[in-house]
């Protein structure tokens, strides 16, 4: 093996078998093993036990859906000028799970491990890092909902969900401790939101932050799917277009 | 309800609750359902029963993952040049998921349909789609393969796995009869390939041809994830820009 | 030269010097070539003369700004959701310039061409066409606006730039020619749209239709950066995703 | 004008004229306007005088082209996938005109910014940016190319350019005296490259440096239609697919 050449340990086919992972696809995967637990293989390179495959799910399923959001009318609105692509309907939805309200996740699970991981015991820790945020009049990444009052009802499920499936939980005892910190030190409550409790449960099952925004993607690629499926039956394009005109007038300067 | 207006039958949502198709996403989804069962579900319109799932999670494993495919490169390249959107990342991948590979799925559906919807009987049916399609010098979709020889060993284990989950047979079938009918008029033996099957099998369970595509792009989605990680962790995008220099010589007109 | 490999004619470089079409770029571009003109030759791989540089120039002026399009729209919503990415922003935007708006253009472009290298003559051929169209119960690309009436303004001035910059105008007059079959065939006015001009502009300098659409994309990624630099310093990106949220309403089946 | 909702200054249009920017498309931009005039004035809002003309062309004929780039590497696959979307394979060439490569364009502006804004002199503001730099092991954004050696060709065909059409040149001072202090600092000489070059020039002309990219997305669209062009005629994906996969081989864990 030259080491100085990048290697993929992901798959590797010859005229009648494909192997991912060592698995051979025709024979120990199709049929046998459902799709969440065939891409937790093939992404992490582990196999998915009871407990990654809860959290995968509950993760999965709690990113897919969430209406007429800026993701999907972007989808849809592409799918109108574009109905020869599929595909670039579903990425450019994509394109807009970025940093504003996926990349909380990524932040939050930084935040939590820095408290986990420091010398500090947590609850110093945790008040550290509120004063921090406070201090640089940033929003603490994985709190507050726009919609959702006084509580995000998706952080209890998912950590119910978790716990039931057996994770460790100090990740989400850390986010619970934040929780209680970011209550105090503002003076009033602010909810965890549903990609931070996703932050604490992925960091239970050692999904590295850098990578959780690509489950976030995954599940929109399939809520989209949905959203493009009523579009090919019943367009909204032309309203949304004609919605939005009137949202953002002319206005000479 | 106004008539004159688009409708969406996805997501409603209040400040304490979320409901995609009806169901209480935190009551009722979250740790209660996997996300092949709960996509299904949110796409169809319909709950996923036992024969649906054994589909929707053959085909969704089948298609995630080949190797350095044109797709996965392009989303390795992409991650070189933008490694602050791993969504854009992905979005590179996804937007060749396109007519050249996976179109071949719903072409080969529209055909299976033609065939079996026809008022020929199926075998004459298929005997006229072949010479339809020779005459016409076009590759008939579903049929072939570059690398796998004599048989893609795909869709025997994907027939097997539909069977098993007791799908009705027809179309899978009917791309038999298909199959049958292309090796008797090339006078040569064309596989089956994996997209081919796909189509059968998605025809089962009455998924329209024309939102095939969809799935195929979510089952890449996972695929390029774990691209994108191999990336993160040991970089191929230097490699692949010189050996792609060097296969694409300059040379003066 | 080998034969079996394909190979590039765009651009060589070392360690001093980078040659474009065998232009140095440093020592005959920079500071000497437009951006018209260098694009021209980059891509067609011959010079812009005076003609094709006014032909262009109109082309692209014309399709890169139209108030908030569906392409605008969704360049907006990625911007608001991953402001970390222009670059993804403007791709999200490019992906709805597809067969539904552009793909007109293209479509129009090959119907000039059957008319006027057939063997009818072209009032009789572009008869044909029309009653193709009829009986197919298509609408004829290249013909038609939501908005601009009785006439889209923008042919008369297209056709007024190419003439004074000397084109020949054979494809110009099969337009008319066509359009004048339209008006009668359907027994009232129909207007020659921006698309349909464009694409008889571009074959006069030949252009091929199936690369016409690659103008567009970049006429229109111009056209983004205006708008991605007004949602820079005055979001509409919540104001729209509101307005599209009251627009398509959920309706439970 | 209601104060709580946002606007467009761009475009407005009626049923027989259309107004970019208060010009009318028909009367006074079509056959009256170039592209480059065009688009400054709908991004930027005010009229391109000789001066940014100069600099916008140069710069954007400079980023258009240099060969089998991975952002045209991924262009070619995804249209090697997905022939009916032009638009795709070019928004996926774009989604890698990102951080890595042009990202330096906007660090390097601010880090000009910095210099010149700040209460320090020129020469101690550029010493401290570096030593700042240094001490953090962050390249310097502007500095340093794989391939040109000992000098980047390209920023003095740039600086010329833009001193030929009059711009004031205090940005490109102060990024030559930042380069006489990074020489010093590093005991060697490292090149000034053309992204730094052309972060100084949009500076000259006020261009903000979080919409410079924007630019480097627009050239890079019109360099990928010539390499779509050459894949229409003479595809390279399949060879650069085999490249690819042998130069990233397949390694067992």
């Amino acid at each position: 093996m030259k080491k100085d050449i990048p290697t993929t340990q992901l798959c590797r086919y010859d005229e009648t078998d494909i192997f991912v992972r060592e698995r051979n696809l025709c024979k120990e995967v199709i049929g046998r093993m459902s799709f969440t637990d065939f891409m937790f293989l093939q992404i992490m390179g582990r196999p998915c036990g009871s407990t990654e495959r809860a959290v995968i799910d509950a993760a999965l399923v709690t990113l897919c859906e969430h209406g007429l959001t800026p993701s999907a009318i972007a989808a849809r609105l592409t799918y109108y000028g574009a109905p020869e692509s599929l595909q670039g309907a579903i990425a450019a939805g994509l394109l807009g799970v970025g940093s504003h309200f996926v990349g909380t996740m990524e932040n939050c699970a930084k935040v939590l491990q820095e408290i986990l991981n420091g010398q500090e015991p947590v609850e110093k820790a945790a008040r550290n890092v509120v004063s921090r945020f406070r201090a640089a009049k940033q929003a603490l990444p994985g709190f507050g909902h726009p919609h959702h009052r006084p509580d995000d009802p998706r952080p209890a499920a998912l950590f119910a969900a978790g716990r039931a499936a057996g994770v460790n939980g100090r990740y989400i005892a850390t986010l619970e401790t934040l929780s209680h910190e970011v209550d105090s030190a503002f003076g009033r409550h602010m909810t965890i939101n549903a990609t931070g409790a996703i932050a604490a449960l992925m960091l239970e099952i050692d999904v590295p932050p850098e990578l959780m925004r690509g489950f976030a993607v995954l599940s929109r690629a399939a809520g989209l799917i949905g959203h493009l499926y009523e579009e090919q039956r019943n367009p909204s394009g032309p309203a949304i277009w004609k919605a939005a005109d009137k949202a953002v007038p002319y206005a000479a300067e």
